[in-house]
């Protein structure tokens, strides 16, 4: 198997690698052999050839197995908002041409760290939310410019039937295999790009007669994870609500540093973190690996259909924090000094 | 003074005979002459006229000095994404008629509450947010329609210069007057009518150089939010983030059922809960009236400048939790069973 090692900026560098390095452990103990390229995306594609997503760098994917991504950004664009080449067109392109249309962001919750929350964990307890978050289309890829000589701006916040009728497809066989329950969520009280997504929603849900769904509006829906995450089991939704409610619910996991995620469709199947580049804690070594770890983790599993091997090194995460190891977001006042580890140190535990 | 009643859907009705009972008490009390106009908007004013905001209850808000408002919406148009006309029609209507572009909403908690939230108390306590979400521009008033045969729909987020500017200068000046701190949220690292919004931010921000401005990206922020409400003092965002948000953080506040909102601009000010209709607790008599009537305090405050009257409703609500008295919403399981009232009864406590 060939898998291509997008690190990407500021942290994505760290964890990837800790990710990288979990891979080849699994590949020893299996007698696998796994093969590793590396590609350029994101701010540091930028400084090296002017393109965030250079083309050798979508080919390395194309020809990969896989792709253990880290994360892109840069402060210096964050202010200045005229800036026409960015980090994350590198990202948005990569989506779009690898046809990754269906983004799955599991949420769950490590018993040991029922306490880093900032939710009680009492609401928490059990908590498992499994979101499918539709990765190509929406106000992301829809045009866009200025107008009206610079006074104004507009995005287009676009859906097609098809592209709403395979999300929820994976939504609902995903479902079936679960609790038979999906909630999705739209803004259809206002957006007619809603009104098409709940009306091919509804249309799917009659080749799946035992799934229960249930809509939502995008507000309620991100009320009711703080409230009730127990109420939560499969979501679809679309590109934009996907990614603001899966960092909101990353406080259901207690960090986003623990938090994986899996974009398949058409190609080559592309796994990383759902956290960012951190460029303030990024060289400092703090950065936690466990939601990199957890990406590989989904690698193995859903691209390479090695099952065992993934349990593995979930059960690897999990038996590292029941020893008591800690990355400093998740850590807390408790932690002894010698359990509060950084990114390598906690990576050579796992 | 002349204040329109608009009471529109579900709860609405329950709760906004409440807020307009405590505007008679402390007019009786301050000898002030509140007058009364009742008008129609959202699905009872479809029953009743076809119109989701008929004329005459626009000319009534117009022609009044401040309107109390309740809610819109009804489940029956939640399935049929295809009804022409719906409630919602009437409530954008109205903002937008009445150029309501500062919508302000207050997210505090009552020391009453601290344990109503599913958040802990040790991170609630003492947050304090003001949230000025825009109005009337955003993907709510851009142009939108179905487009190839049908197979697609698209809605336009666009947002004018001078819409930021004045919702911007609106938060500036809240900063000013509080902890000198403004969070400007928007999602300038994809969309360019969020990186207009930040430009702007940015030019407003020359004439508050004592205001300590941060830009924060709508998902992370959704996060934050949670992670460390106390980080957040004044916000300022676009239409559809502050949608999102701000019914995020009503779980700071323990309950929807607590939160108020004032719609502010050009015209006739409107002042209404953050929740919906709620039809599954309609015409039970469980609404919580509270949010109603610290809308009657905003109103009083702002569109009236009675400081002292508004002060007197808010120091009743605390009064009425300190006693203990709660409904469903915020009430747990150590709630004595008399302490647990209704919309009705609680309103008279209050
Ligand atoms: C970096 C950014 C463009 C990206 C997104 O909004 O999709 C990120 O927030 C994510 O969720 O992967
Ligand atoms: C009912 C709906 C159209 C409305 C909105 O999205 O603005 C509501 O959620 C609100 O926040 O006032």
């Amino acid at each position: 198997k060939h898998i291509a090692v997008v690190p990407g900026d500021g942290i994505g560098k760290e964890v990837t690698a800790v990710g990288k390095k979990v891979l080849e452990k699994i590949a020893a103990k299996y007698g696998h052999t796994f093969t590793y390229e590396e590609a350029l995306i994101g701010h540091v594609a930028i400084e090296a050839t002017g393109d965030p997503l250079p083309a050798d760098s979508l080919e390395i994917m194309r020809n990969s197995d896989a792709v253990l991504f880290g994360a892109v950004g840069h402060p210096k664009y964050d202010n200045d908002p005229s800036a026409k080449v960015r980090p994350e067109q590198g990202l948005l392109k990569m989506r779009k041409e690898l046809g990754l249309y269906a983004n799955l962001r599991p949420i769950k919750l490590f018993d040991e760290l029922l306490d880093a929350s900032s939710i009680k964990p009492e609401i928490l307890r059990g908590a498992d939310i499994l979101f499918f978050r539709e990765l190509t289309g929406d106000v992301y890829f829809g045009k866009r410019e200025r107008i009206e000589d610079g006074e104004a701006a507009y995005d287009t916040m676009i859906y097609y039937k098809y592209e709403v009728e395979r999300i929820a497809r994976k939504a609902f066989e995903a479902a079936m295999t679960r609790g038979k329950k999906l909630m999705s969520v739209d803004k259809a009280n206002v957006l007619e790009s809603s009104r098409i997504w709940r009306e091919t929603v509804l249309e799917v849900a009659k080749d799946y007669p035992e799934v229960e769904l249930e809509h939502q509006f995008v507000d309620a829906a991100a009320m009711l994870l703080i409230k009730d995450p127990r109420r939560f089991d499969v979501v679809v939704t679309g590109n934009l609500f996907g990614d603001i409610l899966t960092d909101e619910a990353s406080q259901i996991a207690g960090s986003m540093g623990m938090l994986a995620s899996a974009s398949v469709g058409d190609g080559t199947g592309v796994y990383e973190p759902i956290h960012g580049s951190a460029h303030d804690i990024t060289g400092k070594g703090l950065a936690n690996p466990m939601a990199s770890v957890l990406s590989a983790a989904l690698l193995l599993d859903i691209s390479f259909g090695m099952k065992q091997e993934s349990l593995d090194v979930i059960n690897a995460v999990d038996a590292v924090l029941k020893a008591g190891f800690r990355t400093r977001d998740i850590a807390n006042a408790d932690t002894p000094a010698d359990k509060l580890l950084g990114t390598d140190t906690i990576g050579e535990e796992i």
